[in-house]
């Protein structure tokens, strides 16, 4: 496991890694109501969808106990509101609906009246919310590890690492596995703009657990595998859709283009849950458009002339034709896609 | 001409207009010492291929006034070294070089003795190097304005504009020239990370010039053109191989692979002196690295942890073969590419 966490439950209390101060502060912070639980999502204090969807599990009990509910009827019916509270946090991440589905189906199955036995549920369920969000980390290390050789660089972009789920990210996963392994590589992160989060959660994270980190700003990337730097990008997935295009932080699909131009393997990492059989293709996966401000400013200090127009997608599209693979949590698919996708869901028992 | 200049010879005094402060402040400063263009130079206060050469030639004149030859003799090796200085600020541009050859050649000629008439040699050839390039923004202009058709979207990448030039530009001027005619379009300026030039310069110089463009993070180019919006690429170069190959602000080989990939025509305007016929091919053009804080800091706050390894070269070179074309002062050369280059050079009286 890296040696921090962004989600941690102790004693029964609830404590976040603030990422907005990273990598300036490394500081835990307590989340203590259902409001310091909504505004943390909200704020991006804590953020990547599972690690979101583990923090408002646990969200659900701190926000229940500042209710203090005198019964068990008074304790689901808080449990609801809570639960309907902390999904208007960020109507987009799947994984926050997920978690809180669970959260209140859990309690919708307990017949027991007894507070206490109440709150031992639900921290339970909570738990394994996390538990099967560190194995899943894990087995897509594992399956993922295998793709990578001593000598190689790396390049991943965004943060798909231990800061975005409870155990070694989905990108970064395979990267930690190898370490462990002792394999010896490099990594290249993208900065990521405009929200730098390679810059400041990738390259801080890798830092953090000794690899060899080298930080670029996106437009850099052609150019380092160019220049043969490169013989492997993984990078995350917000929606895989059933033929494999995929949705993730805006730049993948650049990266993906140039990787190809280079005949570079380029894996996607995410775990099965990501797959939405629903969506066919990559175009019918809305693109989020987010406020000019975060591309016109930083740190409050203008960048660019005041009202210039922006376009500023969150994430874009990777046509399937571009990615060699994905490193699930069931192993590694590869084309031809709808086909070894779909095996994905039938070979679940 | 635009309504700013980066460079201005004003009762022989050697002003620019200090671009790390843009869009913030305009605001010109003199340059009083070999030094002081130096550092200009160096800190790109004054960038941009042509305008580095005509403060480059202008800065000779001051650099040779600061040292206060007393003949011509002394004239003439005080020239010789505030060249050989000059020609040490930036290695990659080689409009940098060609000014300071053409100032050490135009007083090798010169059979003069008498000081001022040495001086007014200088600012003569100084002034010639100038109104050369204004001429050659507008001939690449009006070359390259027969690409732009009503309607279309043109996507640039870093500052080669009016800031970058005497006049209107290399990859600006066709869009000046084509607004000029009444031609109506959308630009598209990528931020151009590190420094920000597109967002700093590009979208500022348009602004100023009441044209419509859109700023956009340099990761976000390949969504745009995959969603359509993107109809023609125009971008600058620093120095062009003799095959084609093209170096350019780094970033732009990445925005060549997706025009190429997208089918959307992506052009190089340059003047003839960009062409360097004792370059074989891009390979052989030296790329400069920068400080690693330009990438790390931003406004003297930590953007990533301190001390993380960067990759920062200023440029990269996109092969010609993903060249549509190069919008030059004397025409526009199309594929195949050794020969119609070479054709630049024959034609010349």
């Amino acid at each position: 496991m890296p040696s921090f966490a962004p989600v941690v439950w102790r004693n029964r209390r609830l404590f976040i890694l603030d990422q907005t101060l990273l990598p300036h502060l490394r500081q835990e912070i307590e989340l203590t109501s259902a409001e310091a639980v909504w505004d943390a999502i909200r704020r991006l204090q804590v953020r990547g969808a599972p690690a979101i969807g583990v923090c408002a599990a646990f969200g659900v009990i701190v926000g229940i106990r500042g209710q203090r509910p005198g019964t068990a009827e008074a304790f689901r019916k808080d449990a609801q509101e809570v639960c309907r509270y902390l999904a208007t946090s960020r109507p987009t991440a799947v994984n926050l609906f997920y978690a809180l589905d669970r959260m209140q189906a859990c309690l919708n199955r307990a017949s027991d009246s007894d507070m206490e036995a109440l709150y031992a549920l639900l921290e339970k369920e909570a738990q394994n919310i996390f538990d099967e969000d560190v194995r899943m980390c894990r087995a897509i290390g594992q399956h993922g590890a295998a793709l990578i050789h001593d000598g190689m660089g790396i390049l991943t972009h965004c943060n798909a690492g231990g800061l975005a789920t409870s155990g070694f990210g989905t990108a970064l996963a395979p990267l930690y596995i190898a370490a462990e392994e002792g394999m010896r590589f490099r990594v290249y992160a993208d900065e990521t703009r405009p929200l730098l989060q390679g810059a400041r959660l990738t390259a801080w994270e890798l830092t953090e657990e000794k690899m060899d980190v080298t930080l670029l700003c996106d437009n850099m990337a052609p150019s380092l595998m160019a220049a043969g730097k490169v013989d492997l990008v993984i990078v995350g997935a917000d929606r895989i859709a059933a033929n494999g295009d995929t949705a993730n932080k805006i730049g993948t699909y650049g990266v993906a283009l140039s990787a190809k131009y280079h005949s570079i393997p380029f894996y996607v990492a995410a775990p099965v849950s990501t797959f939405d059989q629903k969506t066919p293709q990559g175009s019918a996966i809305p693109i989020e458009e987010r406020d000019a401000d975060e591309v016109r400013l930083h740190g409050g200090t203008l960048l660019a002339p005041e009202g210039v127009k922006v376009y500023n997608p969150a994430f874009d599209v990777t046509p399937a034709s571009l990615i060699s693979g994905f490193i699930t949590d069931r192993g590694i698919v590869r084309p031809p896609y709808p086909e070894g996708i779909q095996g994905l869901f039938i070979s679940q028992p």
